[in-house]
């Protein structure tokens, strides 16, 4: 799973706005920085729009599919919100949003063709398989548009961080390729893969903000700490979800993951204290792929066992509680209040 | 085809550099620009090494294949002899060109993913398959290294010029994309694709040079032409060589477009006048991917009586011509004497 087409945050609708329905209750910090940065995502959103189009009509029906149609922009949220925290007046901060949501679909969009590679192994029909050019083609589009923002802000700082984290998110997927199907990728390497493949374009959505507004390169280390810690508890909380969260309910998005072979930091906790059946077991199903129905509830019962499930959301608390602690260093204000009210509501998800 | 893989330049070694058996030899004039360039050609080399580093392994190895042990790195090439043209002192070119080469490796690896997709029809092998998503990730590593050494020149309007041509290429590819099949392209819808597909980055390696130098709006737009036509005289004159060029000698390289069902212009221009016996072998043998191994000759045979070869390098010569006359606003010295000699020396690769 690639750990975002299946986000949810309680109270936020399509594109990060609060619900309407929602509004009767008491409101949530997150539905409050949703609320006090409605006007910038507003402008994000336009821009996302524009930056879409194309004489090929082909890119921004695909496109659209993928970005105008979906998702609670939370990497442009954190951007955004850390930019307005700091002071920032300028208007550059909407565009390196909308680029880093960009940076994000296109890694979605060609995650697409990855992930198909492995679970189809060439099966695929001949629609899927035309499908996944589109989706390469389609995927270098926004890339290249993403830049095209960047430029836009001005800031070649910003644009170093970012094209950074772009390099870095693509070394941590093939990183995960490569471990595809390999149950003794260790605890630190399943970390150091979701550090870059995730946690990467996290911290550079929220260092951009700093860098922008010229700030203290205490300020800079403080706020790209945030995104990183963020980012891997965001992680972990997707993991865990796909093997139900701690309420272990299986909606429709549970068990991709174990389907397609991918360890994850669940799989490599339970592996560390394996018997010799569970090793095997792991190996049969993860390894060689060889699946049955009753599979997946023998893996969660197994995960249940040692306590998997409970150690990766524990992981995932402590990242969180890192991304608070670094807002320390920040000027404090609502605006801070609510980014550090961010990370505890993504941990939430998991129950 | 994709147009690149099978550059051949007389006379130019791997890397663009003269063969030490040529200089025996008269130097002709693209031996001479590939020496002038070579302190430059160099520099870019050891960046193009040094910027491919990768804690995971399987990158530079992937990489290396593809940019680091093949081609002549005619766009480079055309970037820093610009530069040099025009007596820019820095060394912001080399970092530019080593970007260009980068953004022409990635469309080089992900075009691997789009043919292929579209040859095999997902009949892959697997071990095919886990192939095109190491592509598609070790492509989208180089486009984003391509950023970083774009953030080292330090130019956002070379960044801007760069940032546009991968986008215009991209949405080049998914226009040719939805042309595979159909042979109702006509020859403008033709040129209008591979002056996005290809023209646009030897335009933007062009044009980056005055850029990078603050040369007068006129000079820029000169060598934004001339990249262009030269780009387009390249293009033609590998759709031309696919069925063997002029001698239609047919070597190794030859029937690629043929059998991936890719209109070039010898197929647009013979169906401008095709009999309706003729548009039914078209029909079989592109639009419904239908051959027998006689069929390349026959559409060998309907290309050379209607003249659409000669049409071709008819067209690529007058392209040529066009790059050339587009340099007479630049200062005059031995460096614009090679870069005029590029577009001639392109041609006759036909021939």
């Amino acid at each position: 799973m690639c750990g975002a087409l299946n986000e949810n945050i309680k109270g936020l609708g399509v594109n990060g706005l609060p619900q309407a329905d929602i509004q009767a209750e008491p409101v949530n910090p997150v539905i409050r920085l949703a609320t006090l940065a409605s006007d910038d995502m507003a402008a994000v959103e336009a821009v996302i729009e524009e930056r879409m189009a194309s004489a090929t009509r082909s890119i921004p029906q695909t496109a659209d599919y993928l970005v105008a149609s979906g998702g609670k922009r939370i990497r442009p949220l954190i951007t955004v919100t850390a930019a307005r925290m700091l002071g920032y007046e300028g208007d550059g901060h909407v565009s390196l949003a909308a680029a880093v949501e960009y940076i994000h679909s296109a890694t979605l969009l060609h995650d697409d063709v990855v992930d198909e590679s492995e679970l189809r192994r060439g099966k695929a029909p001949a629609n899927t398989v035309w499908g996944n050019a589109h989706s390469v083609l389609v995927g270098d589009f926004l890339f290249a548009r993403s830049f095209m923002m960047m430029v836009d802000a001005g800031s070649m700082d910003a644009l170093h961080v970012l094209s950074r984290a772009a390099s870095v998110i693509a070394e941590g997927e093939v990183r995960q390729l490569a471990a595809v199907r390999n149950i003794d990728i260790s605890r630190d390497e399943y970390m150091s893969i979701i550090d870059a493949k995730t946690a990467a374009l996290f911290s550079a959505a929220a260092q951009v903000a700093p860098i922008l507004h010229g700030s203290d390169k205490a300020i800079e280390d403080g706020l790209e700490t945030y995104g990183r810690e963020l980012g891997l508890a965001f992680q972990l909380v997707d993991d865990a979800l796909d093997y139900g969260g701690m309420a272990a309910e299986l909606g429709k998005n549970t068990g991709d993951d174990f389907r397609e072979g991918k360890i994850t930091l669940p799989v490599a906790l339970a592996m560390e204290n394996a018997s010799a059946r569970e090793r095997a077991f792991w190996k049969r199903v993860i390894s060689d792929g060889e699946q049955t129905d009753a599979d997946f509830d023998e893996a969660l019962a197994i995960l249940k066992k040692h306590g998997a499930l409970d150690a990766t959301l524990e992981a995932a608390r402590t990242h969180a509680a890192n991304a608070v602690n670094a807002l320390n260093i920040a000027p404090q204000n609502e605006w801070t209040e609510a980014l550090a009210a961010l990370p505890e509501f993504v941990v939430e998800r998991a129950y």
